[in-house]
Order: structure tokens, then C-alpha cells, then sequence
């Protein structure tokens, strides 16, 4: 078998390393698509999705990258020519922009600068000035910069926003499983993450949560879509524990022994620890002297974006970790690139493999 | 670990069983989306991919069912109220005609009879009296009825068009690695298939050729399309030994072992080996008196549609084989349900395994 090298210290922002219960997983034998197997194993993943992503609502699966997931929010819930506002604070708020375009929305973008996140009050004024809007689409976790909204602030603004207030789409594909996201509770109408996150899945899911408000706007809006429709997918999921098409049947088996090693965990217990080693690794880069891209009041606990030092390009840096020290890392994407390099540490990480990062780092800066 | 039971002889027509060397590689550990490693898994994988596919033009991967494969051609090809011909000899015939008209298209239908393959006489009178059409949609082998629709007969009666040929796009989902499709030699514009089915990759991963005709239809269409764009996919395919989506890499890492299996069995071989258990499973229903749904030339080398002999429900003797036996085979889909089922012979199967089914057949007819 011709099996590519092994990276041993994987953190890049994903996909992420697997436990080594979700690699066994992966491995078991195929069960057909349509049999009981498949629909008691469908039952439980959709039960433990629901947790997850705390809402009572159905939480669609669909075989797709995460971006496939974004995709399939904006072709259920627009109709060409319909109003919407992306709210973008880097490159994966401005995938918001370009799918929402490809789809003949009127899209109006309001950026904030990267390393910021989006000010619930500047958000709010402008829906107030612009709107109405049919939905709302924003980045809870910026990969890109490594900042997170704070998606809650903003949620409840727009409760003030009454009947005018748009559909609220949020991509949480870095964010779902590490940080808190309240879907029912901050009334997300559709929440998007892919499995190979903080879920500690391979990638090839997409996992979409759809509110009864999401649910009726797909019955009504005219975009083309079938691999991605909710309506289907709905009936599917809701009548039968199955998906309309044949899914990654072997993802699934991943994605479900993952999801139960998240609740075993416990939520609460699962963000205090991205909280802290997230706090650990950025005090440790402080003290080596590197600079954060985000401001410290959004930074983000599933990926640190820092700048790179002068004396060394980011190529250079990012090609020693890599081959010196066996350890992946991201460089900048987009306006960024060149500028910063990026560190995941969301899902499967100890402390210890942080540690390794910040001594390679020293060891590279001083020379 | 909560894991399924596992059915002994999977025998419906995909997802099909794997073998051990890429169950191994599906536990591999996971690899950077953008790392030199992937890069070189994605050259090999490409390259293979075109041989099987007998074509010199690229092979995008798209991380999707088979389906979605088939609506990245739609979404590609068409713009809203192109003519089209979608010939349909079954269930999966009809997908074509809703998926180009759920994309706004004007779709003729021409249906033969469940049981028979397509005429390429008649249907090339058809496009001669009705055309032109902006593409013919056409599936190789109709999983629903195991017929194999004599696509180069069909290729070549499309030669005598001209300027005035249809994009010819092909759905080989069931075909494609266990029943010979020369791709570029028939001039297949478009071919799509999935992993999981002759190719003994989970499923997952949708392989879509593309032709330079197709392409080039593809810079004018305008459906809309993010996730699906083939001239994006192109770019990051050809430019980088990337997909521009983090694609599946576990299954990736599945499908370039398969692919080597299949080229190291080679194609020819493999083609006569397929033919050669279908013949023995065929000959063996007969001796049992069962019948076949498809007419005697056109019967799939791929799966065999038997119909449900008197004395027993479809229901139970699917059942029976399951939880007696220990063989998953499948019901009849859509107009066919309860009067047929059907056994898959592709991929990694052996002519033991389908003695196995023979047996079993026998002993609920005796009863």
C-alpha cells in the first residue's frame, strides 16, 4: 500500500487528527445504505447532532465539504434577486458574499477590518438603516484570522429587529464542538459545520441545523437545488433515518463514535477546555514575543492567527515547522498571506502538543 | 465503541463490500488538505483515475454522492430553458429528467420499457425529428433493472449529427470499473460516477470526466454554481493537486488503493471477470427458475433484477435472505417495488459469495 508520510503534529485549523476510536470506526465494514443497520445508526447520529449543536431541531447530513453545507443554505433559502447582508470579517465571510452572488442575490457586504469581529450595535444599525434583508449570513469562528463573533451579542440585537428581522445563517464549520454556540437559544435559523473540526471527524460531511423559519423559506424560495434540498432531506431524515442520497457510510460511522466521545466529555466541559489551552497557547506566544492578528477581546479558541516576525518569511517558518520539527501549521490565506501563520487547536489536542509548537517556535526565533 | 452488526454478504448494488487493503487506508491517519502529501496523493489518484475512465482529459473529484456528480453536470451544462433529451430506461433515468428540470431546463423524455435497454436507431430519429438539444443525458447501466444500455452503439449513432450532437453526458455510477465505457473513444462529453459501487471505495467521492466540449459549454452555462463549478475544480485539479473545498481525504486515501487494485487486476481482465460472475450467477437463477426482469442482450454484467417468483412476498424474501442467511440483496425502487429484487455482482466480489445467494435462493423456494 502506498501510503503517503505521516505529519506528526497536525495543526493546521483542519481538518483535525482523529481519536483513535474514530479511526477504528472508519475502518468497519460497509452497511447498505437502505437497512436497519444504516437507520439505527441515522437515529443516533441525528440524536447526538441535536445535542451538539443544542438545538431541537433536525440537523440535516449532507456528503459535502463544509462549504457544500453553506451552499445548500443559500440555494433553500434564497430566490434570485432577494436583498441579504453578509456580515464578513475575513476570506470565510466573503464565501458568504460569492455564494449568495452565485446564486443572484442582492448581496450588500459589511466588513469589518480583519482581526476585528463584528460590532452587534454597527450590525444592528445598519439593518435598521438598510434592511429589510431576507437573511442574515455571518462567520461565527473567522479561520481565517482567528477571531470569533460574538454571535449571542449579535443574536439578541436582532431580536430587537421584530417581523423585519432576516433569516440568521451562520457558518460554523471552526467553531461547532469547540466554542459555544446556542442555536435554539439565540434563535440561528441555520447553523452549518463540517466533521473534520472540532468534531474530530475526516472531512466529507456537512452537518446544517434548520429552524421551522428555515424550514417554510425553503417551501418558498425559487433557487435551483436538488442533491441539497432541505424539503427532501427533511423527509428523509424526520420519516425514514435515512439521507435522500447514499451517504458516507463510513464517515457516519466516524462522525457517530466522535459525537459520543464529545458528550461524554460534556459541552461545558469540552469549551473550558478549548478555553484554556487556547489561553495557555496564546500566553506562551505572547512570551515568545509574537504578536496576535485579532484583537484580544475576539480571540479565538479553536485557531490562533499570528503575525510573523520579522527576520523570516512565512514560507521560511512555516517550512521549518513542517520539516525540522514534523509540525503543520497554516500559513495566511488571501490579503493575508505572507503576513501571518495559523495554529489549530480545536478537537483532539493536549496540551503537550501545543507545548511542542511554542519550544519549535522558540527554537526558530533564536536563532 | 458502539458498533453496527455486520450483514456476512453484502449483495446489493452498492455500496459494495471493501477490500482489506483500503479498509486499511480509510484508517490512515489524516493528512493536510493543502499539504505537499496530499498534493502527490491527488497526482496519483488523477492519473489512475484516467485510466479508468480511458480518457486523456481530467477527472474532477467531487466530494458528493454519485448524485451530486450528476447535478454538477446539470448545473454546468445548462442554462435556464435549454433543450435537453434525457433517455431513461428505469428509475435512475428519470433523475436525470428532475434534475435538469429542477435547473429550469425544457426536458424531453424518451422512455423505453423497464427491461429494455435504449435503441440508438430510435433514438437517434428521435434527435434527427426533435433536436437539436443542448445535451443528452443517458444512464450506462440502470441500476434499478439491470440493464446495460449499448452506450458505444448509441455514441456512435450520435456521430451522424454533427454540429448539431448533443452533449453527450453519461451516468456510469453502477458501470464504471466492472463494464467497459470508453470514454474519450465514444466521446462521452461527461461521465459520472461514485466510489462506492465497482470502484470498492466507501461512498463519498464523485469522479466526473470532463471533456473540452464540456468545459467549454461550461464557460457559457448559466446555472448557478459554487460547490459544483467545474471550471474552479479544473483550475485547483490541474494548477495544484488540490480541490478547491477541503475534499475527503480519508477516501481519497481509500480510492487511490482501489484504483490500484483495479489497474494492477487490469481493466480488460477485470471487464471479463465481471462478465464472466454475472454469466455464472444468471445461468444459476435460471437453473432455479427464476426470471429476469431485463431482455437477455442487454442484462447487466453489473447487478441481475430478478423477478419475484409466486408463493412469496419481495418483502419476505428479502428478509429471509438477511436474517437466515446473512445476504443483503435489494428490493425493487419506485414502480418495480415488490416486484423484483435484485443481487449486485461488482467490485470485489467472488464467485463463492454468489453461490452463497444461489443457495440460499434455494432452499426458500423449496420451502
Amino acid at each position: 500500500m502506498d501510503q503517503p508520510s505521516q505529519t506528526k503534529n497536525l495543526r493546521i485549523p483542519g481538518p483535525t487528527p482523529l481519536p483513535p476510536e474514530v479511526r477504528r470506526a472508519l475502518a468497519a465494514p460497509i452497511i447498505g445504505h437502505r437497512s436497519p443497520e444504516l437507520q439505527s445508526l441515522m437515529s443516533r447520529v441525528r440524536r447526538r447532532l441535536k445535542q451538539v449543536f443544542q438545538t431541537e431541531h433536525e440537523v440535516l447530513v449532507f456528503t459535502s465539504s463544509g462549504t457544500g453545507g453553506m451552499e445548500a443554505a443559500v440555494a433553500n433559502l434564497l430566490s434570485p434577486g432577494d436583498r441579504v447582508l453578509a456580515v464578513s470579517v475575513g476570506v470565510f465571510g466573503e464565501r458568504w458574499v460569492r455564494l449568495a452572488e452565485a446564486y443572484g442575490a442582492q448581496v450588500d457586504r459589511l466588513a469589518f477590518p480583519y482581526g476585528e469581529g463584528a460590532d452587534p450595535e454597527v450590525v444592528l444599525a445598519w439593518l435598521r438603516g438598510e434592511g429589510p434583508y431576507r437573511a442574515l449570513f455571518i462567520t461565527h469562528n473567522e479561520t481565517s484570522t482567528g477571531v470569533t463573533n460574538d454571535l449571542g451579542a449579535l443574536a439578541a440585537a436582532l431580536g430587537d429587529l421584530g417581523d423585519e428581522r432576516p433569516l440568521l445563517v451562520v457558518d460554523a464549520i471552526s467553531s461547532l464542538g469547540a466554542i459555544d454556540l446556542r442555536t435554539d437559544a439565540w434563535g440561528c435559523d441555520v447553523v452549518v459545520t463540517g466533521s473534520q473540526k472540532a468534531l474530530m471527524t475526516p472531512p466529507g460531511l456537512a452537518l446544517v441545523s434548520v429552524s421551522s423559519r428555515a424550514l417554510a423559506a425553503s417551501g418558498q424560495a425559487r433557487n435551483p437545488r436538488f442533491y441539497w434540498d432541505f424539503q427532501r432531506a427533511m423527509e428523509y431524515a424526520t420519516g425514514r433515518n435515512q439521507t435522500p442520497f447514499t451517504p458516507s457510510v463510513t464517515l457516519l460511522q466516524g462522525l457517530d463514535v466522535a459525537l459520543g466521545l464529545i458528550l461524554d466529555e460534556g459541552l461545558g466541559e469540552r469549551f473550558a477546555r478549548h478555553e484554556a489551552l487556547a489561553s495557555y497557547f496564546r500566553q506562551g506566544a505572547a512570551a515568545l514575543g509574537l504578536e496576535f492578528l485579532a484583537r484580544e477581546a475576539v480571540r479565538s479558541n479553536a485557531v490562533t492567527a499570528l503575525k510573523v516576525p520579522s527576520g523570516i518569511t512565512a514560507e521560511a517558518l512555516v517550512g521549518r515547522l513542517r520539516d525540522e520539527y514534523g509540525i503543520e501549521v497554516a500559513g495566511g490565506q488571501g490579503p493575508l498571506k505572507g503576513q501571518i501563520f495559523r495554529v489549530g487547536h480545536m478537537g483532539w489536542v493536549t496540551q503537550e502538543e501545543l507545548a511542542d509548537v511554542l519550544r519549535a517556535l522558540r527554537e526558530i526565533l533564536n536563532r
